[in-house]
């Protein structure tokens, strides 16, 4: 079993489920550090249906942009930790003007020295037409370097077409 | 030979073009069930260039969104039946404002029982910046939604980048 | 070693990166043939730079959409030619409204026909929804089109995903 698993893919393409399906070959509980914001009713209604879903093994940790904080506060008592998503942290970040190189910087250097094991879930979202928005290309960019970081410092990496993994970098 | 393959990938992938390598495979006549709609005469010529293109042994079917019905008709006097293509399908079904998640429902079931084989194109729409539109970003996650469901009934799958076909799932 | 070699994939995926690496297996000097413009004061400095770190065995050759003329004078002297990247020779084609079909075809019949070897960088554009403007859905068309037609002369295409290939034909 990876250590760091980096799952990356499109939008519904299944890379929640996947996670949460290998987050179960550990043994529990396990942590869910979650990266979206409850900005409204129905925002929040959708995080606790999830959240109800996935069962009382799971412990949620609602952290902001606090992800690192939160790693190394799980780090003892679970058996992985899953960081769903990357994608919504950046875009946190980016909001809050963020040095994200550095906070990059500080999450793979993190990945790289914990015992125990992470899975992290991406997006891949530069696979299509160079967008109009100044912001979206930024943003694009940057989603796509921080992939890049984590997927460097992952054990295992898989990209989900259609709720099935496809090898990427083999555990 | 997969008796049900679904082919999915990026627009200008190749896809039609592999499906219908594949079906070449199974024994004429071959159903071709087109979803597009002529909705003009540019797109009127456009489908009976492809039908003039793929010759006597393809058979075209065009139903709008019946599709299941086209399918249960056509179990019997084909070799194979290929689907082309479902986002197009999706596409009509919500502007018929359909319940999709049955009609996804009907369709996976008969795909599961079927014993003539069937070809199913699909389109990954889901790998770009979130859209800033509402519709499209309901359409991207049905559309994702439908192709996992397909997938996950298929027996074979493939990814198409720049004409040439990944294993998604190995037949 | 491919003689050629097509690497494509999203943005900020490490295309770049990757056919510098595979370049350097190969003896140097190495040519690499630049497609992007220098338009504005900002884009000159990021080439600079860009020149800069690939280092003196790099000799860069910017022809704008001359890259068939380039190639062929570059076929003497060079361990290998980098072509970053197609899509924005596309982009400056579409520009000078260039008859795309026949321009890919004489980049496809050199490249069949050369020894020296060729790494190509293309871009994946068509895997988001469809663009409400005519001339980015052109555009996407035109690029999956040019994408097939180089992978089909290619020996070896990979398909970039965070930064690490994926082998779409092995070589």
């Amino acid at each position: 079993m990876a250590r760091i698993l980096l799952i990356t893919g499109g939008a519904r393409s299944g890379k929640s489920t996947f996670a949460e399906d290998r987050a179960a070959a550990y043994a529990p509980p396990w942590a869910y550090l979650a990266t979206a914001e409850a900005r409204d009713t129905e925002m929040t209604a959708r995080i606790r249906l999830h959240q109800t879903r996935r069962g009382p093994d799971w412990h949620t940790h609602e952290d902001g942009t606090a992800l690192v904080e939160t790693l190394r506060r799980t780090e003892d008592g679970f058996g992985v930790r899953l960081v769903d998503c990357l994608t919504l942290w950046l875009s946190r970040l980016m909001e809050e003007d963020a040095d994200i190189a550095a906070e990059t910087g500080v999450l793979c250097d993190y990945l790289r020295g914990t015992k125990t094991p992470v899975i992290l879930v991406g997006n891949e979202v530069g696979l299509g037409i160079v967008p109009a928005n100044a912001l979206a290309r930024a943003f694009r960019d940057e989603a796509g370097r921080l992939n890049q970081a984590v997927a460097a410092v992952a054990d295992e990496v898989v990209f989900m077409v259609a709720g099935l993994p496809m090898t990427v970098k083999p555990a």
